[in-house]
């Protein structure tokens, strides 16, 4: 029944997800730290911050610096987010960034005017914009994300084939710019996805484009995220962005739709997988102590359970750590 | 390829599992608001509290008190769990009490020495007399829990086939007894189980007892709960016991096995049930006030992600609450 695949890559997004949204700046060194102590688990991409506007987003305002401080491992991809020209002039400028192209898509219209003040068909329309000039700079396209793809706070549902609409315009654009498809997300920003929408999703996506690779980035705002990353491996998903210690929201903040909820927990993903027999090249009891060094940064309870409760390696018998 | 039922009833326990562990005794009209407030949320089953030795556990010492003080709704069984012979004397002797005779199990032997000061295999042979002690007082079994089911935190892996062992017992001793088979549950008490062991488990005790109801009392001590129950569901499992909030543990408290961790959260499964559209009987929104209240009354925040997100009921292009 389960079309689990033999391995599975995790790509860590925690350090932006996690700081970008605090409202105070933590300082560098413990930021560099948590990202040096990811470099130890085998994760082999991580996040590292946001060129965004500092005036925006004061939190990201020295994104380049923290490039600076990291203590690099080899083999490990370190990467910047960019939503603008400027910013992927900063992150082209800033020593040390994997560049790794994204298109981003709304699949939500309301959505898309919060995010861009721009209706999700002219975002889309950007987006060929951004694929030129990645071309222009010799760079491979990484992936493309459609946002919102399982419904929107702001919207309600989500029409599956409104989003499998932009999946087909991406592939479009590809053949006619003679690129190789990027790597597919869904991504369930706001958390309304479930197993059920998860494998209807996947499976339609699949038969769009058989020969993508198909990412997940969620956010286990519902407490569904693992149940959903269990539903996509079962489905043979093998690339899912996700936070350590579920970093990236404080559902603890208050209630409502104000509330932000963290990407899917690193850890507790990684340990599903290895419960179930799926290798992710990573050491759990490293990603937990990662985990726990955040917790120690932000002064405040995170969201991982594994962290807490420490996973099941010394099984036989004997106490588990 | 899913079995899903149309209807799960979800049996609550957070007042028990969630005050009992507490330091602090809480106030005694908060906990009956708690108990008054899940009574209108559609659940038809709620575990008051525990009648165990008020010196080993103050927390629940005034339990046939806290009977008194609920506001009682008709069509609801308000339960209470006893241990030995003195908490059944004095749950039958307070009013109210709906008295579900349970067998309780150890797959684990370090477990039941530690909670029972007995082997597993004596226990069990203790279930013998508990069950005539009830036929004696006119009373149907209700359920039969075997736990530590996938796992043990003491003594490691369970295998399957030494849970099943008991409840090969179990039917035989409800054969030899001439009454009904109870209810019979795979309780995860440490959090060990993942959905490949759980639907193994759940698949290997019907061929056991294809005529019992599976019941299911699952931890979320390491992220994988709802997952867990989705797996179930997907087996047709329709009989759950759950905390409101995820009540039941504070999984951070600290790290390692002296953490507890709660049951799995009842409106976060309740709100999986009705995105796969499962009936439940339950309201949402009560449930999730019902989550804030217990949330308000322990003065910390709680496990529960629906509770803090809201659910997705007004879906259709508007926000939601």
């Amino acid at each position: 029944m389960a079309n689990f695949p033999k391995f599975v890559e995790f790509r860590e997004e925690g350090p932006r997800e996690g700081f970008q949204i605090e409202k105070r700046i933590y300082p560098l060194a413990d930021r560099a730290a948590l990202i040096d102590a990811l470099s130890e688990t085998g994760v082999k991409r991580i996040q590292v911050g946001s060129f965004v506007s500092a005036r925006n987003v004061p939190t990201m305002a020295d994104t380049a610096e923290l490039f600076a401080a990291i203590r690099r491992k080899p083999g490990i991809a370190y990467t910047g987010l960019w939503l603008n020209a400027q910013g992927f002039a900063r992150a082209q400028a800033t020593p040390g960034v994997e560049l790794d192209p994204r298109l981003l898509f709304y699949a939500s219209n309301r959505f898309s005017m919060q995010n861009n003040n721009l209706p999700a068909l002219e975002m889309r329309e950007r987006q060929r914009a951004w694929l030129d000039l990645y071309l222009a700079h010799g760079l491979e396209l990484d992936a493309a994300y459609v946002m919102a793809a399982f419904g929107c706070n702001m919207e309600g549902d989500i029409p599956l084939e409104r989003v499998m609409d932009d999946f087909r315009w991406i592939v479009d654009l590809c053949r006619e710019k003679s690129v190789p498809l990027p790597n597919l997300y869904l991504a369930d920003t706001m958390g309304w996805a479930n197993p059920d929408s998860m494998k209807r999703a996947i499976s339609r996506l699949r038969e769009i484009a058989p020969e993508a690779r198909v990412g997940l980035h969620l956010h286990d705002t519902r407490g569904l995220g693992i149940a959903n990353v269990h539903a996509a491996l079962e489905m043979g998903v093998d690339l899912f962005d996700s936070s350590v210690a579920g970093l990236g929201g404080c559902p603890f903040a208050g209630h409502g739709d104000s509330t932000a909820a963290g990407n899917v927990c690193t850890e507790d993903a990684v340990f599903l997988c290895h419960e179930l027999g799926i290798e992710t090249g990573i050491d759990l009891d490293a990603l937990i102590a990662a985990a726990r060094l955040a917790e120690r940064i932000l002064g405040r309870p995170l969201m991982g359970r594994v962290m807490h409760s420490g996973g099941l390696t010394r099984r036989s018998g004997l106490p588990v750590s």
